[in-house]
């Protein structure tokens, strides 16, 4: 099953988590505050972020991404994809009713 | 080798990490304060939690798995495997040494 | 593309980060606060550490954790290499020209 990774400004975040949840495209999300260092123009900026780690379905996942482009405030959001090569029978079940 | 990513209620985290570590079914634990984004019984909560990152070994995994389903307080765990697909060697041969 | 995961002191994930990304090893790096449990000659620890995942690409990544081994102050520091089975596009793209 997908875990998406996904970079948000902080005022940003808390409306991502509860969209991707209430649209049934994420069982949960956990979110995890972030500095992200990275080079833009030449220079090296540091900025606060949150790290979103969006539990998904193999089904849902199109169309998650489709929507954290919609709402995302960058033009080039980081948005990954990690499959885990297992996940507990009870969790992934619950995962896959809270996206159906 | 395997990654194991567990959340947990702040106030058992601490215990379950520690425990892991002293049954020698985790070499290490990463601990990281996470904001859960979840729906249940057709509400959006925000639950403050941690993510655990249990490093270990395949041989261990089915294990470690089994042990904190056995004292994590909740019935259905978010307990999800991750693969790496590379290791540093020398990091890999204390992880294997740990969990012996 | 590879995600590495390295964990370091706090006093040394700042310049780390802005090493990996003024020498274009690395797109970008999120550091992230963790408590890191383990065991040292039969003691549990519990240590502040960060969390640095650092965005690369494949032809990168060995210089990277050359480079990462070079000025981490542990002797067996955590490096891991965690592969995306999907990066959206456009990011994918600038992930790339960053490294380049």
């Amino acid at each position: 099953m997908p875990t998406v990774y996904i970079t948000a400004p902080p005022e940003a975040a808390d409306e991502l988590a509860d969209r991707l949840v209430e649209e049934r495209l994420a069982a949960c999300v956990n979110r995890l505050a972030t500095t992200s260092t990275y080079r833009w123009d030449g220079e090296i900026h540091h900025d606060d972020e949150e790290v979103l780690l969006a539990k998904t379905t193999d089904e849902a996942y199109d169309d998650l991404v489709t929507r954290v482009r919609e709402v995302h405030p960058y033009d080039v959001p980081c948005i990954e994809r990690f499959d885990e090569s297992d996940v507990l029978d009870s969790f992934a079940e619950w995962r896959a009713e809270s996206v159906e």
